[in-house]
């Protein structure tokens, strides 16, 4: 079995962190003998300006035929090219990890959070429209079949890690939509796991008290968006945050930060959320084949990160080094193996 | 001019705290002369379990005559009370500062942001229905009209604090809905103060990482209810956080906390978000009759509340202290003068 994977690098920071990421992913596959082909597909606000689409045609094409999309940092046409595939391809998955670096300052220490968030629903459908003059209307659309396919997403996460899970909703406004999601998280959960209901207002509020009390968090898609950022934040640092877009098809990988254009082409970008997209993109291979090969290659990529920022001579600027983004590359490529 | 104030005591630690704090009222009403009536009426839980609404007629029909409300926190029927309340009196501007006390542990030192929340459309309405099977709608509202009148209310507080207002919106998704609220933001604010936009994820994760970025923040009602409870835990605890809800006709003001009925009857809630709400209840008289004593009032109840943090001698337990509630009460009653 060979995995296609469509690579997007995307803008501002995206191509110089693809590029250098190369070698790490030759020496991966050379190692473990994966089985996998990359393939670059142009998509963002260059191919806006180049096609006047942010996703366009021979993009798709490619993307359609691809197992999996690496996709790095897009710009402001994000919208168009993310959500979009999200749905294209039904990437029902929004797993986010919030996870606490070592030598990364942050007033949070530990800090160990799933956020499993709902990708395509909620008013992330797009279906908005102008009811009269000076009226916009947005439809937030929760339904019983989605709901149910996140919540045992997070079910299954939950049971290989600390069993808790957060249902976080604002059920008591929204009685009908949120009354659904929470409906359904109490009928798949309850006596499962260690349960519990909480207010968005309130997670809001105790992810900054105390993330410790977290373990998995599912929630809905603009909730899931909202609190996914401050998280990461709270664990460290929101640039070094990957995720995965996961689908019963197709999967999408992608860091959660921008693309920072005000630091493109200086060659001090970090890395890591992308390299820690793709280790999560070879777990997800793993899961697909049950090949241990995958699986070993997205530990000891994660790994190898991790002991560079253990060592922590070899840190970009935005996390208190002086390194350059090639010279952190070059660290993590020396312990892979 | 006579004001008159329904008091809703509320769940929970509600009624405790409104008793103790009565003599506060009653010794700034003698010093300052001010001429106010307060009028106790029930609605909450309590008043759901006896009389089948949470918000009974009895008590409306005293509300619909008073020109204020002061409330205490209400436990799960909070929405049929607050919500309606803000609606049914088109109480449009939620005004929540989030703002360090004295000897607070916190993690975050000198936080001083004013977050105005609009407090009547978006998905507050409770425009919800099951569309089909298993497939629930509710409708996000934005308009113009409460836009640009929630806006004008940010513009007045920034120009008397630091006047800088970041407008937090999700227009790179809801197109259309914060679409319109962005445009507004822009139009009336742009070259009138430090004017910023940030999408709402952003925002989310910005409070955790500098807080100090803020001075005003303003944002349609869902993200408001969630960046509010988020910030006022950055500037210590959700549990000291007043706040206004300010219509042309009549205003509202509560904790931003809940009922803590697990604290309930103890005698150690803290008090301070209540009486803060007080002072702005005050400072609002103030703007209405222009009447100076009515900010006296206000700044004195402020300021002998924050006397006590700077001394930290009667602080509850919820904020690491061990002293009773009434304890707390009395010692903000010696300062006030
Ligand atoms: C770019 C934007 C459309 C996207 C989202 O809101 O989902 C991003 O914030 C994210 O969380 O991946
Ligand atoms: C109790 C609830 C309905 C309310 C809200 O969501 O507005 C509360 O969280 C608040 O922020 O005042």
């Amino acid at each position: 079995m060979t995995f296609n994977v469509a690579v997007i690098p995307g803008d501002g920071i995206g191509p110089e962190i693809y590029e250098g990421s190369k070698k790490i992913l030759s020496k991966l596959k050379e190692i473990y003998k994966l089985d996998v082909n990359f393939i670059e597909v142009e998509a963002g606000d260059s191919a806006l300006s180049k096609y006047g689409e942010a996703l366009p045609k021979h993009s798709l094409n490619v993307i359609e035929k691809s197992d999996m999309i690496l996709k790095g940092p897009v710009g402001e046409s994000a919208m168009d090219v993310v959500v979009k595939l999200r749905q294209m391809y039904d990437m029902y998955a929004n797993i986010r990890p919030a996870k606490s670096l070592p030598n990364v300052q942050s007033k949070y220490k530990n800090v160990d959070i799933l956020i499993v968030r709902e990708n395509t629903e909620d008013l992330y459908k797009g279906f908005e429209f102008m009811a009269s003059d000076g009226v916009a209307v947005g439809l937030k659309v929760i339904t019983e079949f989605a709901s149910k396919r996140i919540i045992n997403v997070a079910l299954s996460y939950a049971l290989k890690r600390r069993g808790k899970i957060t249902c976080v909703h604002k059920a008591n406004v929204m009685r009908v939509t949120d009354g659904l999601f929470a409906r359904i998280c109490r009928e798949l959960l309850k006596d499962k796991v260690i349960f519990e209901e909480m207010y968005v207002d309130a997670a809001a509020a105790n992810l900054v008290k105390d993330p410790s009390k977290f373990d998995v968090i599912v929630t809905t898609n603009v909730y899931g968006d909202i609190l996914s950022d401050e998280a990461s934040q709270i664990a460290g640092s929101l640039g070094l945050a990957p995720s995965a877009n996961i689908g019963d098809k197709k999967s999408m990988f992608e860091p959660v930060h921008g693309a920072a254009f005000d630091i493109a082409g200086k060659g001090i970008a970090n890395p890591t959320a992308f390299l820690l997209s793709i280790s999560m993109m070879f777990n997800r291979m793993y899961e697909i084949s049950m090949d241990s090969k995958y699986l070993l290659a997205s530990k000891s990529l994660e790994n190898s990160i991790i002991k560079v920022y253990e060592k922590g001579e070899k840190l970009t600027p935005d996390i208190g080094g002086n390194a350059k983004m090639i010279e952190m590359i070059d660290e993590i490529y020396k312990f892979i193996s």
